[in-house]
């Protein structure tokens, strides 16, 4: 229906390019990624026209007035796209590194260096921005981007698409660094995810739906980038003016997204004290929580949470409240009911602090600072192409280093094996 | 059948261990592994009399000699396995390990640490042994161990882990350390693939229709140890002398294992010198090759070869020899025919020797020795829980560090995000 070879072609195109792109010097990476960036901006009304397809469609198909704004693009968001693949640009190139290096007694010299991974896959939705990010990203690292987003994005992701592979192609790397699924039917998106021969990392970027999907049907290896059911535990002995200013900063300062907060934990011997100063300060936020809560905020302001509300990342105006008899019972709370994402402690408690993130089993583990932190960026890494919520690979944000692998050099001089 | 709880409550029973296991010191980590190994030489005749009755089984079924001998334990073999554990308690630790630490211009500071997994899970074959070291890398990474060995060493199995069991639990770790799946059915291995809410890791030992079954079947985390279709190339430059010699070592040494060589590649320019020695000096490998190895050693020497030859591993007594016109082609030749494991190439040009290493895509890139070298202990890991040929998580020999993932810690002083 694209006109596009069947997807198995496409994934042998992506193969070949990221061979050439493994061996690509920065500095041609780098010239590519500005190159690209200029094109973008060049072909910014083609791209605009295209996006006002999608919108058009979108609007036509009911679609929520949140999600047309995620897919709008402006001369400004595309401006802000190019300049992000110059922020790339500017990056250290992670490929190449001598993680580590020795020598074996029998002499061998063992070398651990960083390699691209080869083809990167990523699913994405709606944000046409993540065609040129997750490009950008790919790029940089020597991976091949091998792209499928959503069906409502389509005409502004060939629009992009077809600048950046301009872009690349102008500064004398392969087109195919990005390689763009036009076919957005379910159909296609199994058999992406069954590309074994071609696909070495899939990450996917959405729901719990697209999850279970890769979960079920996916052969090839793949990082999942998951929900954010985040607490934000207030011991004893925190400081409760900070604990007011962390919790509203964590709920509010961006609730959609998945490093926010969705739950308070409170021990008792500060609950009384603190929850109605942080229910008033979270003000225009809703909220559910354990008998304990209602009777100390009052059932006006507090509805009574079910373990659904407990186990539920909100990503909106909503945060579940529980009162805990002691940091134990804490840490429980949050091992059963976090999704392994960013979990905080406010406490002014040596002791308690070095118990909470030993035996909270997440990714991230925050002491008396906002769960918002939690993020590519703020962690310095300059760019993030998600946050794991596994164990395997990558946990936690991951920027350039994580679209990478390892492979051993070891060099002799006619060693055999006794 | 087995009188043992369902599948999913001793994934409940190993989760809950792990979780005692993670917080473990080290000191009590290597008493329990002493402990195991001490118990492991008390019950050798438990151990041994139901070895006795798995060997007897499989005599009964007609299983060949070989795969008997692999099955078969001694009171030196049990004994073996007891030096291993406490080979193991002699490593370092490597929990708790800061992998990297840095300070934000926030004045967050940020530590990446390491721990454990949590549940390993093991799907394995006959080796009964394999039984005690995973268990013993298990517990030494805080990890907890959960088995699934195969139906021809059920009775060995079940009679080894009662033995660490009880060792671990007389050193004060909980004796859920190691779970041991009694039911050995395929539909239990195809839940255990499943689970989950219990398992962190699985690491299927065995050959490829177990990889194909991961590969359909499992949504928990995997590393997969694969085959190891290894290439040795001999360049224009080599060191014939030497070249014979690690051919040799590669093909003849240990043929049965995955680092064994399985394809010797030859320059044309140094093929009608060097082939004649080689075959010579592999005597009683088959040979299988390609026409211009043919014409140089003689068609009453070497087959000819199929592309499912030069794609297989014969973990046997048999090698596949190929003559390539430059050294461009022999990369083209291993990546094709590669499994991703271990390649070597044999020369005396400093650049062909980068080039090698930087184009051919393999877990382990060899110069000038031989293939046999990719493992845990010739590493100087001390202990090896596999190969990974995948790209994600761990890539080559897997010691302790493999089994372990990290987790971010951020301490800040009261910082909310902008």
């Amino acid at each position: 229906m694209s006109g596009q070879p069947p997807i198995a072609e496409l994934g042998r195109r992506a193969k070949a390019a990221a061979r050439v792109l493994a061996l690509a010097s920065t500095a041609a990476k780098d010239d590519a990624l500005r190159a690209a960036a200029d094109v973008l901006v060049e072909r910014s009304p083609e791209i605009l026209e295209a996006n006002g397809q999608d919108v058009v469609t979108a609007e036509a198909a009911g679609t929520t007035a949140t999600v047309v704004d995620r897919l709008r693009l402006t001369p400004a968001r595309v401006s802000a796209m190019a300049d992000g693949l110059r922020q790339v640009a500017a990056l250290p190139d992670p490929v190449g590194e001598v993680v580590e290096g020795w020598t074996r007694p029998n002499g061998l010299v063992i070398e651990k260096v960083r390699v691209p991974l080869g083809v990167v896959a990523i699913i994405y939705e709606n944000r046409p921005n993540v065609t040129s990010d997750a490009f950008g990203l790919c790029l940089k690292s020597g991976n091949a981007a091998f792209l499928r987003g959503s069906s409502a994005a389509i005409e502004s992701n060939k629009a992009i698409a077809a600048a950046l592979r301009e872009g690349v192609a102008k500064a004398g790397l392969p087109e195919d660094a990005l390689v763009l699924v036009e076919d957005t039917d379910h159909d296609t998106a199994i058999e992406f995810m069954r590309l074994r021969e071609s696909i070495d990392c899939l990450i996917p970027r959405g729901g719990p739906s697209l999850i279970r999907s890769i979960l079920e049907h996916a052969t090839v290896p793949y990082v999942i980038d998951g929900d954010g059911n985040c607490h934000v535990y207030v011991d004893e002995t925190a400081d409760l003016d900070q604990a007011v200013d962390i919790i509203v900063n964590a709920k509010m300062q961006r609730p959609s997204v998945c490093n926010a907060a969705e739950s308070l934990v409170v021990h008792e011997a500060v609950a009384a004290e603190f929850l109605p100063r942080a229910a008033a300060a979270l003000e225009g936020v809703e909220l559910v929580g354990d008998a304990r809560a209602i009777d100390i905020i009052g059932a006006d302001r507090v509805a009574l949470a079910s373990d659904d509300d407990f186990g539920r990342e909100f990503l909106d105006l909503k945060l579940s409240v529980a009162v805990t008899p002691d940091l134990s019972a804490a840490i429980d709370h949050v091992n059963r009911f976090g999704s392994g994402h960013t979990e905080a402690i406010l406490t002014r408690d040596l002791n308690a602090a070095r118990r909470f993130t030993r035996e909270v089993d997440a990714a991230a583990v925050i002491v008396n600072a906002s769960t918002r932190f939690t993020d590519g960026e703020q962690f310095g890494f300059g760019a993030e192409i998600g946050i794991s919520t596994q164990k395997l690979h990558a946990r936690g944000p991951m920027g350039l280093r994580e679209l990478t692998t390892c492979k051993y050099v070891i060099t002799g001089e006619g060693q055999t094996r006794r």
